[in-house]
């Protein structure tokens, strides 16, 4: 649901910048339909896969830098050990005080691994198969994102009319999808919906221009 | 630096694979030039103002959670208490090996709070004005790189000419940046530039093929 949410916002701003920006240059609405999910084709898969890909690699760092602090337990314990300390004392604790996690640490080496994971590398384990889904979740909202401001263009042949229904359309959905984003990324609604219909608005005003100034 | 990187590779992708879909249905340069640009404008705000937007967010999250738990060590330390408690048994440690430590954070409410935000809650403190920066870098870099792929359509005015040019010197720009974002994500050179050019060149691609058959 955050993924549906977190792509469909982005992926309306960026088609729609792009359609509102050929508006200034461009009175077809075929061509401006043609570039237009010409980018969604091309924002989808860089979004997608991109996001896919970079979380694997992620998983994959996550693995090996665990068979490392799996081996370094068993290898250099003391080293370890120092380590755990270490990280206390940025918090102000004495050797003394921590002694005891310490030493209930390395009674219990799996358990000691995931600390070092989480606490010495900041690092999250990653869900199995959550990065296909939400890439491809993403990609797909992408593109359902993207039709939303393309629709005006579709039925109305002329692009200086279809500009006008495509920026109210697609200014209101803004409006509704960075709110509900609010909700789920912890910021207030009205904020994060005004934030991004901003976004979108500025993103199509500067496109607009630029395409205006060019042609 | 990193965002210098991160910025331009992504940069190279979605124009670079706008221009060379449009090329599949248009084969005048200065039309695809001035959806090239669009695109670059569109997407460098989205990306830059989004990035900063998102951030100033985190940054006042991280705040108000702070607040919170400087608040909540004053007026229910035995729950606070409890909690650190609990973290350290889900790393399998009885409360009584814990006690020591639990016992050094409650006299030290500050570095206590500092450990609550950090293990409890899994939050990073920000650093202050790096976002703007950081925002500002990654959209100037998206912008150089957008114009990388565009360079050809700037001096060759057949569109189809240009297109190959393009994808030439887009395709090695990508394999190197990609290569160079590698070492800062911590993947390896190799592999990152092969897949960063994997994902140009396949939205490239897709691009082409529903430009072309749209047109």
């Amino acid at each position: 649901m955050r993924d549906i949410v977190i792509g469909m916002s982005d992926g309306l701003t960026v088609p729609f910048a792009l359609a509102a920006g050929l508006t200034g240059a461009i009175a077809s609405s075929r061509l401006i339909l043609t570039a237009g999910f010409a980018e969604i084709a091309a924002g989808s898969i860089a979004m997608g896969l991109g996001g896919y890909l970079a979380a694997r690699s992620d998983a994959e760092h996550y693995a090996s830098e665990r068979r490392r602090e799996e081996a370094e337990v068993v290898t250099v314990p003391e080293v370890e050990a120092q380590e755990v300390s270490d990280i206390f004392k940025t918090y102000g604790l004495t050797e003394t005080e921590s002694a005891s996690v310490v030493q209930a640490l390395r009674q219990r080496p799996a358990n000691w691994v995931d600390f070092m994971m989480r606490f010495e590398l900041g690092l999250e384990k990653p869900v199995p198969g959550r990065a296909f889904k939400s890439a491809f979740t993403i990609a797909l909202a992408y593109v359902v994102g993207g039709i939303i401001p393309l629709g005006a263009y579709l039925v109305l042949a002329d692009a200086h009319r279809a500009l006008k229904v495509s920026c109210a359309v697609t200014l209101l959905a803004l409006l509704v999808f960075g709110a509900v984003k609010g909700r789920f990324t912890g910021t207030s609604m009205w904020r994060s919906g005004l934030q991004t219909t901003l976004i979108g608005g500025l993103a199509a005003a500067a496109a607009f221009g630029i395409a205006r100034m060019i042609s």
